[in-house]
């Protein structure tokens, strides 16, 4: 709110590692790859996602899919932002105080990058609320799976999980999601890893095993 | 979220009145003889308070109350900035449009005044988020009740509505709200209007009706 983020206290040596991009990238396939590996190697993994699996998350997210198009957009931003408060505060910040390795399907890029293609609310506003609902926590690998809009509804189709022609109209917003996404991405290179997500499932658990192991050495 | 309230897009002509103050110092009896002398006066009044009478609002206070304790701080705060960001775009921003007068039993000086009475969360932070809320909305006029705490207590008691053993231990506490109501109101003089709230109700409340006049001219 103070249009800085505030410090991050995180306590614990545990890894934050989120997985981003559109529907249809993998990103599920390469959180269980990677969760798999570091099982294997005897660490503690936490997959989580948002909103957060708990139960005020779970309120919060039936409020704002059974008030859809009701909830102003802010309004909307701010319940998101609340679960995201919980969930970082009851899941993640625990789980990385014990040591774990926590891996998270979507965290604040998503909302920024949706928000950023959407223009309905700004960026910044959009990340400075992310930022101080957790306390300024951002991931130590933030691994995201870039593919064409076109590919990742193929691997859609192809799964049995066609989408629907208002999801189809959509095609130009998915491609402004991705320009934000790479945006992001290039603006934190530290940060992220960007992969393009057309290779062979194993060649990328590969490319996040890399960066994983060198967090952890 | 940039630091700086973005500025009121408020569109009509309508008044916002506020009524600020701790429990017991009168808040319904003035904000009922001002709605009474605006109606008959061929006003159309909107009585309102936060959370804020929606639907929304009820899912959401139902949320806090019910998980308190378990919701952090800042998940909590959030919440409540999702309700007043549903309440003020679909009641008040609305009847603002119609013209009509809104009178509303607190608002963004009490999430001040009572966050940055408890220092948990920053005032400014505070007041920042909901001004990102509501787009920058502020009441034309606020009406601050003063009364020390004492005096408001034995006036709940006389109520049949004694405070209970928590809430006495809490004296300091509810002090400390009238000192962070009374800067909010040294800081915006143009704004506030603070009055005795020891003096009788109809003094009180031709003091109200002045100011509102002079807004309504």
């Amino acid at each position: 709110m103070t249009g800085t983020a505030p410090p991050s206290d995180r306590p614990g040596r545990g890894i934050f590692v989120t997985f981003e991009g559109g529907d249809g990238v993998g990103k599920t396939t390469q959180a269980s790859l990677l969760e798999a590996w570091l099982t294997d190697a005897g660490r503690t993994v936490v997959r989580t996602r948002e909103p957060g699996g708990t139960e005020v998350g779970v309120l919060i997210r039936d409020i704002v899919l059974h008030h859809r198009g009701e909830v102003s957009p802010r309004a909307e931003a701010l319940l998101y932002a609340a679960d995201r408060a919980h969930h970082i505060e009851t899941v993640v910040r625990p789980a990385l105080a014990r040591g774990d390795v926590v891996i998270q399907d979507r965290y604040l890029d998503s909302s920024v990058a949706y928000q950023g293609a959407g223009r309905v609310l700004g960026r910044d506003e959009v990340r400075q609320l992310s930022l101080w609902a957790t306390e300024g926590l951002l991931p130590d690998l933030t691994v995201l799976l870039d593919l064409d809009p076109v590919t990742a509804r193929a691997r859609l189709d192809a799964d049995d999980k066609p989408f629907d022609r208002l999801e189809a109209e959509k095609e130009s917003f998915h491609a402004r999601v991705r320009e934000e996404f790479l945006a992001l991405a290039a603006a934190e290179p530290a940060r992220f890893l960007v992969l393009d997500a057309a290779q062979p499932p194993t060649e990328l658990a590969a490319a996040v095993r890399d960066r994983v192991a060198a967090l952890l050495a």
